[in-house]
């Protein structure tokens, strides 16, 4: 079914298909930070995070989030609804960590009263700025109607992302989203990946933390990470 | 009635007096712009900031908007409710202009689709950076019904100051508000100042900035700016 050359991204190059309204998306091992700043490998990445985010997003669709995945076609290649991209990064956080530590002056690990929501415009040659909510929609980003939408589904996907992450003994510190407009009938569907490349998970006892943060800050054990994070949610090793 | 030095900021001193619940404000000429990297002092602008803040105010109260403002000693000195400041400084902006243009790589004059309200931390040594709106809430510094008094005020604020300035022939581009508890019984009130400091005045045809930019970019004519709007504002001149 593969065609054309699409784009390619950071973490995935996407190709058409047959049906003008579904691509092909193709995991890379590539890996990078601090917006390009810097650049690597991570083996076998594009296994585990295709296979992640694809069994995150049927989760997510057995709880009724409508999302842009149809068919995981080998371990780097999956089939999904090709959208028009809502060019904001949605985080969620759970606790304060990466740039809200940063930005405000806090530990990371620290506490909040409740999940916070919050947006960044997409674009990398101004690294990704914070928005206020109140931006998307006086900037033309997105309608009243879409953006109500968007935080109730990130809302609703935190929680259940956190519970499926109890469960295998993973602290959800926070996670990006993207959404798009499908292309076939412009409906509101989480759309990119949900991986260890755009989550924070700490391990909920040791805190050990099994995510891109170990490839961002040089912490070692990159990989392994990755892999224990396919084998937690998976049941099974990658090969 | 003053007392004891409390505090001096960038453009204000502090004093206690005889009652605790009322300090006495004294407006200074000393400017700084992008958090004190840039100091200097623009003559006059201490009576014409009070003068100007006091009006303002004193047009809110009008349309129910509760403020700090009780009464205007001298042409420097103000008394006002003492107040535990909310560390947030709120920016309402009706065209893109100042830091929204530089983060987000958009023209100054840029239009809005409507109004914009955005929080960003009160603390200098970090830059006063920008909040999600939930951060308010989840880093407990205020509560949700704060937040929400605070957010429905700014809006209207936004409201009556457009109507007022277009009158004289000026459009309200953006301003920052800031908002504390009163000591006396803990309701939410309109504090700081409302003047060429923390407001974007534009004249309404030649869009010359009449207000603290002049200042920051080294645009000359600072004092006359602030004198224009005292005189379009106050129907006179100082002294």
């Amino acid at each position: 079914m593969k065609k054309d050359f699409l784009y390619e991204g950071k973490a995935k190059k996407l190709y058409t298909t047959d049906d003008p309204h579904i691509v092909l998306v193709i995991y890379k091992d590539d890996a990078t930070a601090f917006n390009r700043k810097k650049t690597g490998t991570i083996l076998n990445k594009g296994v585990v995070n295709n296979r992640i985010s694809n069994h995150f997003f049927q989760i997510l669709a057995g709880h009724g989030i409508p999302t842009h995945f149809i068919e995981e076609l080998s371990e780097r290649e999956t089939l999904v609804k090709r959208v028009e991209i809502i060019p904001a990064e949605v985080i969620v956080r759970n606790q304060v960590a990466g740039s809200m530590a940063r930005r405000l002056g806090l530990e990371e690990g620290h506490a909040l009263a409740h999940s916070t929501i919050e947006f960044s415009y997409k674009k990398d040659e101004l690294d990704d700025p914070l928005m206020a909510d109140s931006y998307l929609t006086a900037l033309n980003l997105c309608s009243q109607e879409e953006l109500d939408q968007i935080k109730g589904m990130a809302f609703r996907i935190n929680e259940i992302l956190q519970q499926e992450m109890l469960n295998i003994g993973i602290k959800l510190i926070d996670f990006k989203l993207e959404f798009g407009r499908t292309t076939a009938d412009g409906q509101i569907v989480l759309a990119d990946e949900i991986s260890p490349d755009t989550c924070r998970f700490w391990d909920a006892e040791t805190h050990k933390k099994l995510d891109k943060d170990r490839f961002r800050h040089d912490l070692g054990g990159v990989e392994e990470a990755y892999q224990e994070m396919y084998y937690r949610l998976l049941g099974k090793t990658i090969g």
